[in-house]
């Protein structure tokens, strides 16, 4: 892929200052930059490096295309339209539709002539494969299970009987949905499983991260609304809802029946309680525990920075005595009242 | 499936008020739940649904009899009555035996006439699969590893050589048993690795969640017990010992060589560190750390909950002042003494 | 594998007492060992157990021979000189090169006469297998992704295109290694993607553990520098740079951009920040979160161990005192000093 800055600006619906007969075949840094490539700045640190970098041209916003000497094309929002040219120069790879000889696709599932069915994928009975859908080497498509016309599953998904992934969805190696939900009742010592006869299902722009689990439901279904994110080893349990454009990072555990709104940008290693609710718009912070419901947009935190060792022991070995602290302050501010 | 509630009613050995040809062919919850399906009521907050379910028959303890018009079955614990019947109407798919012709399954295997190997499996030399196991397409069979009989091993499991799985166990896709311990010695600046010798022993009726890896032993075993439960994205190191009928939530993290008693909960994303003990009947609380052996029955906990941000800062920026803060409330408690 | 101790002795450059025709065909623990087996001693809390072990012979440093009338190999550091012995009696097996003939080859593949090519791997065009490569059943080796020599995959490992592993690494069962990274632009409700065309680069000797997720970089490369160590079930997000013989605990998440120095040790489920560096030879706490930069050597943590729930819920509802605490504390300090 090659285009000229004229050809860009335009895309971008920009202001191009320099040479629009300028070639650009793809994206960089500022400070790795080489004369066929295009970078961006929209933020004051990365400004300095307008100087020096070699790139072709930069997506730059108003304020800093006074420092820059080279070829630039001016946005509203730099990142956004570096985005967008990146996915321009780095389109995903077009195929041709196939099904590999090592397939195993029972005849009585419905592949669309137009998908792509990997080698050792096995396909069961019922289930359907949605148009230009690919299917990577060794998925495995449980009974009824549905993907969606132009998702893309990387090699090692597994979607379990009767769930549903929606189209245009991007599921990365190891991704599990529909596994059973953990669902156990007591009887005397040991543990009788709840069958889950619920499903999973996704809806459409949904990623899911490499190795990340999405159990099915107990009863009803679990459900991930279209347009959420979800980054790598997340586990997402049973009856779980989570909100159109949701977006999850790393290592997250939520909790059965949890049930998270729109928007809303859960940091990596959070842990979400289950049956409880949490608003549209709300902001979990990294490594932090929702044991709550949340009712209003905003910020939230239980984050706990590491100190070095022997700050960190001195401070934290006084926590026990947080109770007795609180009750002896109280004790002397009524004994000085008193005087 | 479908059954009568005469046949419910003996099958649970409960009383029946209503209906008794009525017929049942599922499982719902109150709030949701058709005439042809059966739901439960144990707690008060759902016990309003009563009023409202079109629940064909509901499984109920003898508080909320009163309560409600429709078809009931009185029990003396709806909850795991109810899950007896989901059982009953959603039983295990049955299997016929077989071995897929893209198996791949070694001369010097042995493998139960009434076993089903799937597409694409491995087994490898010396493995023994049991009657009536299950094993999903592309799992892979180490050497001389086993299989119990009535196991259901789903898509992509891997069992290492000489590791054990026991019988009426159930594997979800991408679970890992037996991968090598993380041992090593330092050399200088190089780490040098420690030969894993030991094995993954799995009991009977263990049931072990997507992606979840158990790692064989260093010397000796890693040994998870009978009836143990795990779920999800679980690490279990090397030479762990997990007691009868534990119950393992998602996420969490059991460092080596530590020891865990028997009936005990580990709520999701727990760590516990390693060469450690914990007694039987212990609950550890959800994203709890435990540092240290625990000898007593009963619920521990290190977890905190979330606040919003600035109210979480304002606090947390006082922690580093903790030690400082008992030492000067300590100093004043003297002073006030003197007086 | 048998040799007498004469043999073993020399091999440690280590100074035998005892029968030196003795015959060790494996290793074990003192309070387990047969007398064909060989243990070490090289603690304190260990050393009662010379007194009944049944080892044929024991690793031993100078300070504890006196207590030992058995055979004993006296050297400096018996730990390390253990595992020399482990890794000579207990070596990897061996196999014979061959491409299976169920495996699936790009003829655009270059794959080493001396490789090993499992069942179901597939390999893309344009990949590149090295000398005495081992890949397992199943795994997946994308376009233009290599294998260094020596090195071994286990089964379902997976190499997204164009990343690369060096030499004599060891990727157990499950690994992703160049996943695309997590990197979203919001575009108003919605997120849009960010292509990730870095690489992920791993270099020699490294070993990664069991459904661990290291993900491509976004522009530049995602790198893992040689020697370095991970446990199962760590995710590595796009271009984290971690340096040489750095050891990283299971469960551990480590966000975009960080970068790690040489030599440190990562406890398990830590949580290190994104943009961040953290200098050589810094060890990070078991359950500990790095949220700042780290740039002296050292030990941090920000680990709290599990209490009686009932003391635990004492101090933590004080938590959220504490900002007034310490004003009330500082008002009180105040007053006592006015009088």
């Amino acid at each position: 892929m090659e285009y000229d800055l004229a050809y860009l600006a335009s895309f971008l619906d920009g202001k191009l200052n320099g040479d629009s007969g300028h070639k650009i075949n793809s994206i960089s840094s500022l400070d790795q930059a080489q004369p066929d490539q295009i970078s961006y700045c929209s933020e004051k640190k990365y400004s300095k490096q307008l100087e020096t970098t070699r790139a072709g041209a930069v997506v730059i916003s108003q304020e800093y295309v006074s420092s820059f000497n080279g070829n630039s094309i001016v946005v509203d929002n730099p990142h956004l339209s570096f985005v967008k040219i990146a996915r321009l120069l780095h389109p995903e790879k077009s195929f041709e539709a196939a099904i590999h000889p090592n397939a195993i696709v029972s005849s009585k599932a419905v592949v669309s002539p137009s998908a792509w069915i990997g080698p050792n994928v096995v396909i069961e009975d019922g289930a359907n494969i949605g148009d230009k859908a690919h299917i990577g080497a060794g998925c495995y498509i449980g009974q009824n299970a549905k993907v969606g016309g132009g998702s893309k599953l990387y090699s090692g998904v597994s979607i379990q009987h009767d769930s549903i992934v929606g189209s245009q969805c991007v599921l990365y190696v190891g991704v599990v949905i529909g596994s059973d939900g953990f669902g156990f009742a007591r009887d005397g010592e040991v543990w009788e499983k709840i069958p889950q006869v619920g499903r999973a299902v996704v809806g459409d722009d949904v990623e899911i991260g490499a190795n990340t689990t999405i159990d099915r439901g107990a009863i009803h279904d679990t459900v991930i609304h279209s347009g959420v994110k979800i980054d790598n080893l997340v586990h997402i349990a049973h009856n779980v809802e989570i909100g159109e454009n949701t977006i999850i990072a790393a290592c997250t555990g939520i909790a059965g029946s949890a049930k998270l709104g729109k928007r809303c940008s859960i940091g990596g290693s959070a842990r979400i309680f289950g049956h409880i609710e949490i608003a549209d718009d709300v902001v979990i912070a990294a490594n932090s525990l929702v044991g709550r419901s949340i009712k209003e947009p905003g910020v939230y935190s239980s984050a706990i920075r590491a100190e070095k060792l022997d700050k960190w022991q001195k401070n934290i070995a006084r926590f026990g005595e947080l109770d007795s602290i609180a009750r002896r302050l109280r004790m002397i501010e009524k004994e000085m009242k008193k005087k």
